[in-house]
């Protein structure tokens, strides 16, 4: 049942739209990427994102990051990231395996912001010779893995250090929709008007069935990326139906429609958690303090969520759980 | 339209039990391959093949192959195919990706059959030293990809070479259900049973929207294969969309009826090809002499193939094309 | 001028018997490894080990390193390490390279030693699912990036550990000649003894020209290192003069004498060092805190180091300083 | 005894003069590639070949090979070469490996040379698109496989098409000094004004210990490569030692004086073996036809080849085996 489960968007049900235009791409087309609703994803993202992009779909967001950071990186070099970042802790190195072997180079930061201090540090500790890797792309992650959302601004002061040390700026955002959704700004403003160079733009998580678009801004970027996509088994044979997912996610901006829901049922059940939040709630996730025993006594009033460590819990709101939704967990939360 | 389209069966329509298939799969469940339906598929092939079978879905054949072929391989070690085998000759390299650096050993034969005297004669000539690569596995492909369908016998030729010289036998299935329904013999006789350790067993080309089957046969074999399909970003969160399609493709043997379909099509095709024929049609692809001309007035009149090097062409016909829906074309080929 | 130099022991000169080895070796002979000399080697460890071993001899501690666990790991998996350890920091990448892209998981330690708790630690945090990479492997350095030598008893504590997981437990020896002479135990209590898989037993560091031994304990262990090293360029045609070497510095333990006279120094100049020293001196390294003034007068009087970061200098002695050979560096040291 | 081996010129003795060079750089000195033969390097070969060459040394000939592709290609794309080319025959697999998994293309001609026609009728073949491997490189080897020299305007006619197709031009030039002995010509007419990029221009079969040096033209291209060097293990610390080699074969012409003398030595025994030849006789290899019996006489004499298949030999001539030292093989031939 819908208001039971808080284990995690990446589960959630399709929404509708997004099932009608599957099946109205059911007929025959042509094969690949090849298909009118493949080739019009540049246009719309270009006007969604007010600048000329290049924009490839594909069918998982772990696919989606190791494509852009395997396009952007040699095999010898490297890729700063937080050291909780899901490329770093749960895609089983999929980005040094696209790459043929690049790194991954975690660096610290509270709520999985990576801080900017200590980028710079780390980049100033490398000698520049042949012996130690030297990065060639930094990856953010909007929201993070704590529900936080990049302001414009932070985004930009990391977008300096990467273009001062010749880094590409890549963003994972398979929560993109809920951060926009937050700060309420154009996609442009936390991308490449903040130096991102491609984004990994997540649509699994808010209603779609498996589609994520890899989007290089600047209109260049996709030649070697579209090779590691095919050679990854990407290149799906019937593309028209993830492309047809993403169409409907960006028709009548379904994303933001559905982020906003996720996002306003994260805040409600916020306001019910009070003191037991351990970031602010800006997006659709929240961290909570709670005992083991409150732990079992959610879970026997059938909540499913998932432990974060010792005495804490994840508790993520999709996209089909507005504030309405959520009610009966709040409540329940409250009456701890 | 249906009628008018021989191009390709990797771009045909999705069956009506398979879109229901995916409706009915649209509630909140176990993410990744933890849902009822994923975890049912090692019980349903474990019947169909009267065997003890392993079985992992995935969205590509690109990948299916690419990842049994790694976990059957080292990265220094090689795959004996067919010299114009999908993995050799379209695949951009993936089986070479996946598993980090294995090379195909491409070999000769009619009809895009293995030559089992080429095999053993390459065999006996590679040097058993770290110079040359030593192979580790056979990949052969049925139907082949002039639509024939390897028997029974000629398989298990193939399995006893592979046997003797300590190499995994793995079967490209892309169109297993196309040879299955020509032999019309169990699928264990041209598997397990006849030396074959793992099958990419194809439902995409045959009804499916995006959704294949890797088929380790024992019950043994999959541990490194889950890796290496995460690590490949195959992981799809919703997974259980996919394992539903194959459910659907299980259902009453819906898997046969659309190849019977396909093939009884591609039959009639070949009664009106006559001599044009260049392999006998024993799946649903023909490859049929035909000059530049002759292709250019089949076009003219809307019908949609692919050229076959220099005067000749290749026919593909789909599960929803039967004989009545190749009816026009067999009269215009007759008509030419 | 030996006296001045306190760089690195990797470029020291090449000691006279080593050199007429080499010498010694020139005449036409089989390829590769196919020589008495190579040949010889298996024999020549397992005497020195008092076990059976398998040898394999290559031109890098690096190769060596990369060698050995590429054997050990597959590519979607990981081999722990401390965060300060040669393969983590000093040979960019080459470990993730051979093994096709399995990652380092550095682990804290005081004196680059792993700290077993964090071992257990970090062991029992990883989640045993696809989406984390598992480990595989254990890799310590004896004697440490800081000069000391790991106890038998403090390695048969993290052997413990590997066999309790399945991991195997690798050992770079770059400078392990330096560590068994501290130790004055026999090898094998340092290795097989205490669990340890497989050595890196350096030799270019300690008197050679560029001659490290792979040491698999137990008689097995090198069938797939031997593709490795082919593969990755390393199986030299004239493979005999590598060999030479290596026999060269087991012929009357002149590996423990080099080792001795470098330790020697180290502990000369240790004396001098008094509370400078960072850490105790064991081998032949020495971490020296030295301000920058400091430093530039030392170096303004010829000698030849390394800074080790803010106010701190690496000294390191060599096979041919011994405890005379350092005695104008003490001298100036003491009186700064 | 030098006079009774022909199995290869990569086992054959150093030569006095590079084993005096290697004593000459007994000395401490900066590590790595920092010392003064290293640097040196560059302006050496630049001044051979009449242009400005960036040159890296290395140990092997595979680890040239494969640095120099590796540099040239990205792991989804391939490299032309012939079907009997050391790469593709007998390197395991390591120019796939170093490039992360690039693919190479095999191509026939006789005598080892690609047959131009074959290789514009390969480039015209492929399809561009990301489901065929597109190549990126040609890889000739000069002298060839069957000991054939490339004149500059086949070479010339190779490198237009390279340029016509963007590919870059590689030459494995194990026995570069052969061909340039054999032609007469100046070493840039067989290289850069034929359009070749990079050489590998080997030492190790024509005198050196262990010496190959990786020659970019133009002055450009070995970034990446030097990474790829230090990612392969093969920046060797003592590195010295290598270059020293290098200078050696290169002062008063050694290394061309090494290849008349071995070529001079395969012309006298040309002489002797008459119609037994299956290749004109051009730089230091010799393929004859020989029946089991004829090679199990001159076995028994004491000599020591390699069978080429059935009833058919190589012999290889050394530098050290001049028209004397092969006179009793040369009788024992017309003898038999």
């Amino acid at each position: 049942m819908t208001a039971m489960r808080f284990f995690s968007d990446n589960a959630a049900a399709v929404h509708p739209a997004v099932m009608e235009a599957i099946a109205a791409a059911n007929q025959v087309d042509t094969a690949y990427d090849g298909d009118a609703l493949s080739q019009s994803l540049d246009d719309a993202f270009s006007e969604l994102f007010e600048t000329r992009c290049e924009v490839i779909w594909i069918a998982s967001g772990t696919a989606a990051n190791s494509v852009i950071l395997a396009h952007f990186v040699r095999s010898w070099q490297g890729v700063f990231c937080h050291e909780e970042a899901h490329i770093e802790v749960d895609e089983c190195g999929a980005p040094t395996f696209y790459s043929g072997g690049a790194k991954l180079m975690p660096l610290p930061g509270i709520g999985a912001k990576i801080d900017v201090d200590a980028l710079r540090g780390r980049l100033a500790a490398i000698r520049k010779d042949v012996h130690q890797i030297q990065p060639a792309a930094i990856s953010i992650t909007n929201a993070t893995e704590y529900g936080l959302a990049w302001r414009p601004d932070e985004i930009a002061e990391i977008g300096e250090v990467a273009r001062g040390a010749g880094l590409k700026l890549h963003m994972d955002g398979a929560r993109f929709a809920n951060a926009v959704a937050f700060l309420d700004c154009a996609p442009a403003d936390v991308t490449w008007r903040a130096g991102v160079d491609a984004l990994s733009f997540g649509f699994t998580k808010n209603g779609a069935m498996m589609a994520e678009a890899l989007v290089f801004f600047g209109g260049r970027g996709g030649a070697g990326a579209r090779e590691l996509k095919k050679r990854g088994g990407h290149l799906l044979s019937k593309g028209r139906f993830v492309a047809a997912q993403i169409r409907a996610m960006l028709e009548k901006d379904l994303w933001l429609e559905n982020a906003r829901a996720a996002n306003a049922g994260a805040a409600a059940l916020a306001a019910a958690c009070g003191k037991r939040l351990m970031y602010p709630v800006e997006a659709n996730e929240l961290f909570v303090r709670l005992t083991a025993k409150e732990a079992a006594r959610l879970r026997t009033a059938g909540y499913d969520f998932y432990d974060w460590g010792k005495d804490a819990a994840r508790l993520v709101v999709s996209w089909d759980q507005d504030a309405g939704a959520v009610a009966p967990l709040a409540a329940a939360i409250a009456a701890l």
